[in-house]
């Protein structure tokens, strides 16, 4: 705080700070799950710079009251690595198949490489982030999606407690989304999805979806037909129509479900942007698309 | 959040949220004092955007877990209605000479008219200021300076209960310096000199004055020598070598005492700067002057 | 304690004490809103034993667990100032015409002159009461009664927080009716009508006017009718047999709908008795009043 | 609340009321350790109103926010089932010897007899009252005074937690003043010395024997001696003078103590007087001899 | 813990604390009301092993986490007693006629005698047993059963607010069935109905009454019949069959009431065996007859 | 709880419950932290039933109101993956050299599979367990141990918040022992040293080695010269002359640094036992070797 401010500079911060805060009273206390992950995830992480980003935003969500869940997969990542171990690999409607050797792999990373990889980025600015899997204190329960699929699981049950002590203490959870079955036996579970019956059992005030997209077209080859906001309705029609492609059906459809289950509002935000979070969350215009009920 | 975004705009205001996050993080829970009041008061009661874009900066703070606490005089109002009732008033060393009836009008006008109006730009945003008199639950017990002064009277005992319940309720007092004896006489208070004693006893972070003046120059005659930052050690030196300008004398005194109390920083800010509190709390540059122990 | 007692006034205080015992159980941390005002307010403040008598009631009632919760006007007070000033007044119903001058006049004697002295009455005997106008943390939300009466309001919202707050703490609220509207638009309010809803907001077990007269008549011209209990059906008729003079019909009508809401006995007591306070509150017979459902 | 009082009546009704405030204001919170017994109680319970005045009184004491705890003995009781039984009894120093036998008697005497006794006439009230023997989590461990005396033990530890847990319940505890050693032995306890011993460990306000004599004398013939107040110096020349008869020996003794060990201040009060636990406590003069540090 | 295990003991000892485990978290925090006395009583006190290790059984329940109250009566003490003071005794249908001078003896037993060895037993582990009269704070508010059978009372309301009280700071009530009515009059009231009352009031887990029998039998005459469980509509079955000897109809009647009034299972237990509390509560088989809704 | 038990079998059961009465009474609500690991995991994993067996012992240590935190490393799983992926290993000192590449494997294979594995047995029982790693919330910061070993770190300052938080819901912690410096970069943290850090930190009551070996030897050649106890002293001696055998040593150094930090009692355990944790806890003999301060 040592030299002074031009007074342009100064009424520029000062504009951009009395913007802020109707934002900023208005999320107080308030739960936001975000996603991350997929490609973004895999970019970030290749990049220092971009993990670094994100995770100074979700503290930065912290600091200003908001309490903030971090949800992440790590597709690519499990790629690599089942490569390298020279496991194949097969895909079933956009499922992988897991057997026992896959699943393994699937939770060295997930555990033992991506979480703490954003744990860590997150603990540079404090004692403040700790790692999850939806196998701590049976977070998620899960069962057998179909069984030519392996261990493939998807949420029966959300027991967020522990998640919701750790919010009461200011703490910042970051779930893997590896779950288990109630007799022990863990699974591979879509991040999407997850994320949304996470949202919705925390009864979150936003979920969302830092993805490498702008966001939903309305026309799919059109890249001027963005959505700024989009209704439960609409969005439905949107499906329908086949105006979403493959990747974001979990995504949309885990928005549509969690908004309908008491969610505010779900975004679909370009990860790609610096600081998409905080614009999104502490401006008037937003980047991406807003979902509402 | 409906329409997008430019990129620039986007980074520009992303830089300002980032820059502000320590800031945010820091001061968090944390009191602040902001004595409001003499001649910048006079202006921002004239003008009512002045006092509203006050009012909307203490909200501001508040919104972020600061907790703000606003101290008050009215000088410029109590002459003018001393003028209307045809009372005639003196000044010996800078203070009021304060008969039975003078002290009525210092009561009719702090009380009855500034700190109401004070409570009701803040309460615009909210039920959340709430006026105080020194003599409310015996915040600020006081004995009388000099018997040629009348009813003026210096702070010996602060009781600081009743902002500490408001503050825990989140609630922002705005307090008039009105004081009492303990055997409840009222007492005509230095605002300045208050604000440092209320600023002490409450263990507050920061103690601003937000004055009508660039800051403390270590020349007074040489506007461009204004200080960013001076420490106790220096300011007393300031002092003795003349270079205070009268009217600042007991803000730079109350300053002094309450670095030296334990209160972390005291500020002298140019109030006639728009949101100059927010500037000051939230980006590394500053305005004005920042007393350190 | 130290000279003893004989044996006939031993028992005859003992016999007061044990009198009393019922009571003092009964009241056990019940709220008692006490309109105190009008000319029981002019003829206590002119004298300042009268004043001192009724804050020492106000904190017996306190020490016993009792939760009191002063309000009041000050009519004769806005007069004499008005006076003083050269202002005009008139009234339309009972209700004086407020343009902005007035309400000026209004906010600093009520505020400034009136609510301080009794803070200041009460304490004196320590650190206990704590001044309020209807606009502080929102208080009293008021609307505009009639746009010929000026800044006349009436209560539209009550929102206690703030008084069950300082009730909480022990503290004893004393509130000045100035009420705000959402726009933060002063209003001057009728002071018996606040009580009543003041009273019935708060879940009060007593609401009680002190006024300067023995209590209601039955037969208005006879002084040996006065009554001393009459239940809320009784008195709609006395109300529409025109028995009801005309400045106590504010205080009848808010008795109504208080005890119609849910408070348990409203009083119309005689401030002129010494203690009368005590007395009804204490003792197996009245002085004055009393208002059942 | 229903016939009016005559100017005078409440007059002398306000003023006892006035008079007794600021004992209230004093005392609230406060605990009072009363011994109830010896002499007294016989009296006591053989006239059913005696007993149910001092429930009466202990009641009001409680209603007030004092939180009264009540320590009994009950030795002529004891001596009538004794004789009933044809057991004989002998006196050591003004101690019982107590055999297995006599000790079974003591035991049903003040456990199955005087405490329950006292509990139900308080109980009339409300559930307020909670008899408990020093045996209760050992409240009152004992060592043996003399093998000669058979069971007869002195209080080694207090632990007051169970008196605590009552009284922040707001309940009223009545011990029965049999204790018993680490290895669970009952022992007839000295109900005088068990008073101070549990005043001194809950940090009581105030011990109060209720006797039958009027108080301590200066003069031991002469009974226009009877002190008012006396120091805990002068109390041990009285003492060494021979000046305190001997029945009163162990309640002085356990006076000094814990005036010595913290208790405010320590009463022998007649008993005999209609509530003197009232007067004492309530008004300005006293009834019986109150000793101080 | 020095000296080495064999191997066998070893496994042997692991086997019972892992079969306990289940029930050890089972019963964490429920209440067990547990009825100890009639004839069980008398053995326990003639034979102080008994009795100590009663005592013991109930230390261990409390401390792996089970909140037990302890219920008494002491019918062979009373008839010890009033044939010791030469009083003679009538039953009418199993109650005894109660004037009051047996009255007087009842509370002295019950009070004096039987529930200060109890708690004294169960203190020698430590500060953890409180004695209580159901007079104690009204627990067992009464009224007469029965003009010609003298004040003997039954249950007509319970307040179980202090057992609570106690329960919640892990003391362990024990209860002797001495209630009042709500003039304060003492009542003798049967300990087995007083017991399922008290049970069902705090909700408890358990009831279970220690006796000397081996359990309930199918066939009154065939000692091989006994029944290890037994629901509530088979028991209406029995009770209607004469398959319920005299002495058990209270106890059993007690515990149908209680299961239908939610206790979740009552039990009566062979008190003869060694630590049948604690094979009951903590091991796969049982010992008696349990009952279950 | 349905047949009958013989009367030998009931007086067997009887006798192991009434022993460890006093144990369970003794360890309630204390923290015990457990290190399992080395080669009795490896063994445990490979053999599912010991694995199942030493989390039930963990759940029934904490259903009888013990709060166990688990601590673990992992040497024979990073072993067998970094052989897997062709990765070669090199020991210095008895630390494993810790290149990038290593770390990545000792990360993945504790977070991502014998965390995860140990959680998984435990929360069979229910939502108890959640896995940690030390740089959740920064459990455990670390600084680098010698920069030839690479990313091997030594805790340098343990936060036990989270545990604390995380014991307080009766949740089972089990951490991985990997650190992170302040900068956030990973290391690899012996489990040994860790145990006996995080223990001091929480003021644990007992720190238990779970080895494969009976327990520390005087004479390291001498099957028959195991150690039931040993005082910190004596085992500095043994130490000194060399009677513990490597492996053992960071074992034994943690013991020693622990029971003088304030833990009560360190114990090296014969994992390989059935129940050998409840054996040690549970019962009067023990279980391989106890060290005290």
């Amino acid at each position: 705080m040592s030299t002074s401010l031009t007074d342009s500079d100064a009424a520029a911060k000062a504009a951009v700070l009395v913007e802020a805060l109707p934002y900023i009273q208005r999320w107080q206390d308030r739960i936001v799950v975000v996603k991350y992950g997929g490609n973004a995830l895999a970019g970030a992480v290749a990049d220092h710079d971009a993990l670094a980003s994100f995770a100074s935003d979700i503290v930065l969500l912290r600091s200003v009251g908001i309490r903030p869940v971090v949800v992440h997969g790590g597709g690519p990542q499990i790629g690599a690595l089942l490569g390298r171990l020279g496991i194949g690999t097969e895909f079933v409607r956009g499922l992988r198949v897991t057997d026992a050797e896959t699943l393994d792999v699937v939770r060295m990373v997930l555990l033992g490489q991506v979480n703490p990889d954003l744990v860590a980025a997150i603990n540079v600015h404090g004692p403040l982030a700790v790692g999850l899997s939806g196998a701590d204190s049976r977070l998620l329960t899960t069962r057998t999606v179909d069984p030519d699929l392996g261990f493939v699981g998807e949420v029966s049950v959300v027991n967020p407690t522990v998640l919701e002590q750790l919010l009461a203490q200011r703490l910042v959870p970051v779930v893997a989304t590896i779950g288990a079955d109630p007799a022990g036996q863990a699974h591979n579970v879509n991040a999407d999805t997850a994320a949304g019956a996470i949202a919705e059992a925390l009864g979150a005030e936003k979920l969302i979806y830092l993805t490498d997209v702008e966001g939903l077209r309305r026309d799919v080859d059109d890249p001027a037909s963005v959505l700024s906001t989009v209704t439960a309705g609409d969005l439905v029609s949107l499906l329908a129509g086949g105006a979403v492609t493959e990747g974001m059906v979990p995504k949309v459809e885990a928005c549509l479900r969690a908004v309908r289950g008491g969610v505010g509002q779900a975004h679909i935000l370009d990860g790609r942007v610096a600081h998409a979070l905080l614009l999104e969350v502490f401006t008037d215009e937003g980047v991406g698309t807003m979902i509402t009920a």
